[in-house]
């Protein structure tokens, strides 16, 4: 079964939830407020460089789609938004990252202290609305979800070495680091539902964020190209290993593997030798490889909703399969 | 009612739970250990550098002396130690500290980045370990307590201008940083009695913390003099302003009120400038009137549990005041 959806933008997936979609941005709103000025002041910049609610969008089509509409969908959806926004609070600040969505991150507009402490807060925060929500079975799977998160952090330290990280170490880091909080997103939309559904839906979360993540580093080999006509190479620049490169290596010339070590070698690898070393991974069959992974994924998450039941938010959820494979940012 | 316990060691409040705090320092150990070579490095470290174990130690008594003996307590007191040591990780990231109970950091030994996601590790498998218990009663307590830590650490990022700090500001700090957990250890080793022992033994580990982190404060000034005869002055050295020195500023000559002005201005004050500044409190009451604060609020706790029926681990938490308040280090 193959489903048309070309040019899927992310108003399509949302069209059948986005009354739902303000509900959660107001509610993630009044979780977070806090009686401390500065907390305020943090919080009044988080929700300026909101994101796209990719995360709450697939929950509330889940719980729309799993036959068991859960009443609690909008709480449980800004609670994994909010997730979420923790983690990218510390990950800022672990990669001293100064720009997200084109903002200043917390480390870089306030201190690194006010991020580590404010990612803390938050993710406290969520913590206690699941609490609030008097059932262990969202804690249980959101919690275990931050820790394989925290583990995933821990990989990417590891992702810094070109010649031997592999692609398995690249699929266990995007498991842990992406999927995990899109699988749990959708799993946490179906709470409600018979036990098949809310496997599915896991299912469906693990790939579509597998094919999400895939797709996200092959935009920063292709991206550019695409707006500017210019690469970007954030990720070579930064000395990320990603899909497209492990991909390639096999297949570079003893040459072209010593100019990969070179790149990771030096503390800011020139413009030029970034380029030449995109071009080699394209050449070598690097990002062809990854949108063959991205698209198996796909078609992994289009089978794991094959049996749902009809309806427009089962079709969201496809076009969000679409979306997450065909985006351009 | 008085209660004579000079020169209580913290061996002797231990005394009725020791074995039962081998069991907790096991516990914490397998309830952290991880399918992941640099976290069980990590993790290696921080046995290592294995604290007083207070938090457990007075759970495991307000378990005992409330009369319902929970049999979760040894679990839950690892837990809480988690909590404790998950705040500290992420504390001595947000100073910058370097050494911690005699033995380098996490952020000094490993690094930044991965004192900042160690410390979600850890406060992740306390949640995770919390969900396993099936009950919510303890993770209420607890959420609220490590929310309440993370709000108490904002307000210590206010505790360096030491013209506008004052002693309520001061009370909101520690109560959020330290009597927070260490109330809710005692409440949460309590879930299993009359609300009545619960309540009271809340609020001892409220007094206690108080009377706990007003000393911490104090030793400070006094704990250098009494062991070599030289004072440490470390807070003032970090531009934190803690009791004494709130407590001893209305005292001050104009004169004086410039050279704490100067002393908070200096990035890195003389020793010399220290010392003075330290005889300055004293001279004005500072640490008198930190003792009798402390005083106070042993005087508070010891009153919490006087109804407690006797039992040799209310003996042990009314040791814990003696020891809280009494102790040079």
């Amino acid at each position: 079964m193959t489903h048309q959806a070309a040019g899927v933008t992310l108003a399509d997936v949302q069209r059948p939830v986005v009354a739902q979609l303000d509900a959660v941005t107001a509610d993630l709103r009044a979780i977070i407020s806090a009686d401390f000025p500065l907390i305020e002041e943090v919080n009044g910049h988080l929700l300026q460089m909101k994101g796209k609610l990719f995360r709450p969008t697939l929950l509330l089509l889940a719980s729309e789609a799993s036959g068991a509409r859960d009443p609690r969908a909008v709480r449980l959806a800004a609670i994994v938004e909010l997730i979420h926004l923790a983690t990218l609070v510390h990950d800022d600040s672990v990669d001293h990252s100064s720009l997200r969505r084109g903002m200043p991150t917390v480390n870089a507009l306030f201190s690194h202290q006010i991020s580590v402490i404010m990612g803390d807060y938050l993710y406290s925060r969520a913590i206690i609305e699941l609490v609030r929500l008097d059932d262990l079975e969202p804690l249980r799977v959101l919690s275990r979800v931050t820790n394989e998160m925290t583990v995933g952090e821990m990989r990417q330290l590891g992702a810094y070495d070109a010649l031997s990280f592999r692609e398995a170490d690249y699929e266990l880091l995007i498991r842990s680091k992406t999927a995990s909080l899109v699988a749990a997103a959708c799993e946490v939309g179906a709470l409600r539902a018979e036990p098949a559904w809310r496997r599915a839906l896991r299912a469906y979360g693990d790939a579509l964020g597998m094919a999400f993540q895939i797709t996200d580093d092959l935009l920063d080999y292709t991206e550019g190209e695409a707006v500017t006509g210019k690469p970007s190479g954030q990720d070579l620049k930064e000395h990320k290993v990603t899909l497209p490169l492990i991909a390639a290596l096999p297949h570079l010339a003893p040459e072209e593997r010593r100019m990969v070590q070179q790149l990771f070698l030096a503390s800011e690898p020139p413009d030029e030798e970034v380029a030449q070393v995109m071009d080699m991974v394209a050449r070598c069959g690097g990002l062809d490889y990854a949108r063959e992974r991205a698209a198996g994924y796909a078609a992994q998450a289009e089978a794991s909703i094959e049996d749902l039941g009809p309806s427009a938010s089962r079709d969201a959820l496809r076009d969000a399969i679409a979306y997450a494979v065909e985006r351009r940012r």
